[in-house]
């Protein structure tokens, strides 16, 4: 099929600034693209050629608008699976499949599929729900310190705690959950793999998330990662090893932990363009949300090399701000050295509310690092 | 002003390519924008927050529009300039001028500026209409063989005529025009100046305009011009003269010839992004377009460097075919290395229409250029 010039549709679902810095390329290469997000407000809802305003959990929503296209993908996980399933039966084609956001999209079934894999991940256990916790750690089967964490609608914080003692049990919320072991590690490392339909993959650069030394927040995505070529290897070909077994098209984004000893767990995966590949829209040949369009396509893959190194700061709404967002300093750090701003365009901030990005470029990381923390003194997403 | 998170408009005339690519950024930085176009399927249509369809040259439909926003720019010159003059009357702010692109949209007005302001430029004569030019011919003020050129609307070939003998002159259309005298030049050069209302000025590297040695048409756009140092500097002063000269605000891409003698000729200008910069999306620090933002927004000028070098192939309609367009051979483009196709999204191709660029990057220009080679005998725009 020529995408380039005929009545190809692809389809997203999800509307955010994923999907918004998808439409950057999707624009570049003409591609005729509909996007459905519950909000009217969406980021995308510019540059796309049709926006539709819909539940993306609903069934009916998601076969009505999937069926209208003729690539389905994704900038978010929590999509109604069973209208994909069908959409699959349909002749759609929908990356990533039904099968693999089934297993992603609870953290048990995950935690499963990587040890019925053979990939390495931190010791876990599985609960229906909470209260069954109390149980595990009375008979000693179960010992503090260890990670909680919802099987369902878990991201970046939430729905993740560490557990330290039967007080921090009381407040856990009676769900579905998986424990797990503690793992003290060096660093959290993430490798980003690209994979056609075909099987072509390729991976980006392992990446560093480096961690606020207090408030033990990621402060910035270092690619490439300051660690040993062996660590480098290590983790790309764990990556390597998930995206195979989940036979996946698309990207797949792989967080790591690389443990005291230098072994690499798996700590999960989003199947989609990634927080940790946004420093390749300006440091990459091929930037992750082309690359992301190239695999869904079927068209060959980009070269996941940099042209220079990246480090990444999220911009997030500043505490004790409610309201009509504003950037301050944001000429400031315009006028530093390979500085560029991604603004996604929420219009109001609220405490840690993800607001954008900063990627600082430069030939040696060391001074992209420098720069970036320039950039994060400088600037604050507040209200005025 | 919070161009960021206010009310801000930025407005923007003519939606073709340059608009759209232009986009792309306040997509990036969340910028407001308005679009005025005369083609309800201009590629501007989307990613811009309000698209008006109405005519460039007409004064009423240019001062309603531009009264609408606070920032007003443009991506092609043919646009009514006194509604311009009214508009900054008004204090919309109007970047380029009025006044500059009311010298550089007449081709005798433009070279006389350029005598004025002491810049280098081939000896030229102008004439009301094409008919005054036998006589000075006939009393041998003028030799065979000269340049002509249509004062008005020429663009890339069109309104240019090399004028050999007696019977070149009978065909040419009766319109206010110059004759230029023809230089053998060893290099087309391009160099892309860019410079806010304060005054702080960058140019981005020189370009070569490599020609192809029979249809001499322009073939490859080459980041950075393979030409000695010295040539490099004389052409970026000559370009800086010329920016300074229009107290020019944005970007101004200043094309210049290499004499034999290795004298720098200013050839043209244009007064906004540029074919000769399309290369900088992937190989610059800061893309023409981010640049043209900041520039008229009055924000601080990003880097002009490039991180590896860049040579852009345009892609027009192959000869012979008209109708519905198809890219042959992108898949094939999409598998070399470090090369990005930008495709216009024009749905109709004929010969030589301008239907999208290829831009090529390497960390060397030698490869990058033998790269764009495979890619010029690779792809072809033709209609099936």
């Amino acid at each position: 099929m020529n995408y380039f010039s005929s009545n190809f549709k692809l389809g997203i679902l999800g509307g955010g600034q994923l999907g918004k810095m998808m439409l950057y390329d999707t624009r570049k290469f003409d591609i005729y693209t509909c996007v459905l997000d519950p909000s009217p407000e969406a980021p995308s809802r510019l540059a796309c050629d049709e926006f539709n305003v819909g539940d993306l959990m609903d069934y009916d929503t998601v076969i009505n608008f999937g069926k209208n296209v003729d690539v389905l993908t994704i900038e978010i996980e929590n999509v109604n699976v069973d209208a994909l399933e069908t959409l699959e039966k349909q002749d759609v084609k929908v990356f990533p499949s039904s099968k693999t956001l089934r297993t992603i999209q609870n953290k048990a079934t995950q935690k499963l599929f990587y040890r019925d894999n053979n990939i390495p991940t931190a010791d876990f256990m599985r609960f229906s729900d909470s209260s069954k916790i109390n149980k595990v750690v009375d008979n000693g089967d179960l010992v503090f310190p260890f990670v909680w964490k919802s099987a369902r609608f878990g991201y970046d914080g939430t729905g993740v705690k560490v557990v330290r003692n039967e007080n921090d049990l009381v407040d856990l919320p009676n769900v579905e959950c998986i424990t797990e072991k503690l793992i003290p590690f060096k660093n959290e490392l993430a490798v980003i793999v690209a994979r056609n339909e075909i099987g072509d993959v390729k991976t980006y650069p392992v990446v560093e998330m480096e961690f606020h030394p207090e408030a033990n927040q990621v402060e910035y995505v270092i690619c490439p990662a300051r660690i040993p070529d062996a660590i480098s290897q290590k983790a790309e070909t764990v990556a390597l090893k998930v995206a195979s077994a989940f036979e996946h098209v698309g990207l797949l984004a792989v967080e790591m932990f690389q443990t005291e000893n230098d072994d690499i767990l798996v700590n999960e995966v989003a199947p989609r363009p990634h927080n940790s590949g946004h420093y390749s829209i300006e440091a990459s040949y091929t930037s992750q949300f082309e690359q992301q369009i190239r695999c869904v396509l079927g068209l060959p893959l980009g070269d996941t090399k940099s042209k220079v190194a990246g480090v990444m700061v999220n911009l997030v709404g500043a505490d004790g701000h409610t309201g009509d967002v504003v950037y301050k300093n944001i000429d400031k750090i315009l006028a530093m050295e390979g500085v560029t701003p991604h603004i996604y365009g929420k219009k109001q901030t609220r405490p840690f509310r993800k607001m954008g990005h900063v990627t600082i470029v430069n030939k040696d990381v060391a001074v992209a690092r420098k720069v970036a923390e320039k950039v994060k003194k400088s600037i604050a997403v507040i209200c005025e």
